[in-house]
């Protein structure tokens, strides 16, 4: 059996963590974590190209399944929400123009998914982080952690069978669950 | 000379207007215009996916060289910025996934390109591109005559002309002509 490929991405508009998760046999294996560092990017588009471009590398080159991507954090700033959500809009765009399937989930979602509590600690995340997967590389960067999590709360997500309750979250669970509905 | 082909958009995430403007020796000649029709599309995801597969779609077709994206207006609810911005991100990245080059102009920008009002209503902006553009269909929406008019102001701005010197250069212009015209 082949290992599932989960590309775990947590959007930001100066550091944009992403981590190629690998389970097989139930083990689970960061293949490799980084950062798209954007912070001396200084054009508006040229940033966005730039996360469209690394995120369709990183798909070409570890050929992820899945897409898990955090949800960003509301701010009270109307402007950087705004420049945010065109941030992760980019990394969903690249996994939607290679028809992989894009889950989302809450900041406090994946802290629940990873220590059992929806307030945990960055560090606290950590922690059980290099207890449940098998750590090839120590991350350096927050963004890296935090992009590993939400990869691995996807693979939790979706070992469970619970009937979801707002519907489907990719366009193949929809095609799968409405096959009439798509022509 | 090839016409150059601009295309035109209006980002909302529940209609999302399309303009398709071609300029032949300066003349202004919308090829089609159009709405994507979003209010529909309950889940998240398949809404941008839609948005993403509408624009590249929007590409095929008429291969334009340049797209110009009107800057969504500042609300003051961050949840619907950030809807705002990864809708916006959609047609971004399917524009910079063909490698077309992407202008941002805010609305009073647009308005003030058009018709030398940034205050303008959407019924004189409506106005004066009926008397600048050969008009083939009547828009029936305002996101698309929006659409239109960001299309129409990248020109304007690419070329850094006035309004073509046979028609009126301004807003006041044109009432000072067609005073009938007027409510």
């Amino acid at each position: 059996m082949e290992p599932k490929i989960i590309l775990g991405i947590d959007p930001g508009t100066n550091l944009m963590g992403w981590a190629i998760l690998s389970i097989e046999r139930k083990v689970l294996k960061p293949l490799e974590i980084g950062v798209i560092e954007l912070s001396k990017v200084k054009d508006p588009f040229v940033k966005l190209q730039r996360i469209f471009e690394e995120v369709c590398g990183l798909i070409a080159t570890y050929h992820p399944h899945e897409l898990a991507i955090e949800a960003p954090f509301y701010g009270k700033n109307v402007q950087s929400m705004l420049k945010l959500g065109r941030a992760q809009g980019m990394a969903i765009a690249a996994a939607l123009a290679h028809k992989i399937p894009v889950f989302e989930y809450a900041p406090r979602k994946v802290k629940l998914s990873i220590t059992g509590r929806g307030a945990a600690s960055k560090e606290q995340v950590a922690i059980m982080l290099q207890k449940t997967v098998q750590m090839v590389k120590v991350p350096v960067k927050w963004d890296e952690t935090d992009a590993l999590a939400v990869a691995v709360c996807h693979y939790y997500q979706s070992q469970c069978v619970a009937p979801q309750s707002s519907g489907p979250k990719s366009w193949e669970a929809f095609v799968a669950q409405h096959p009439h509905r798509v022509g």
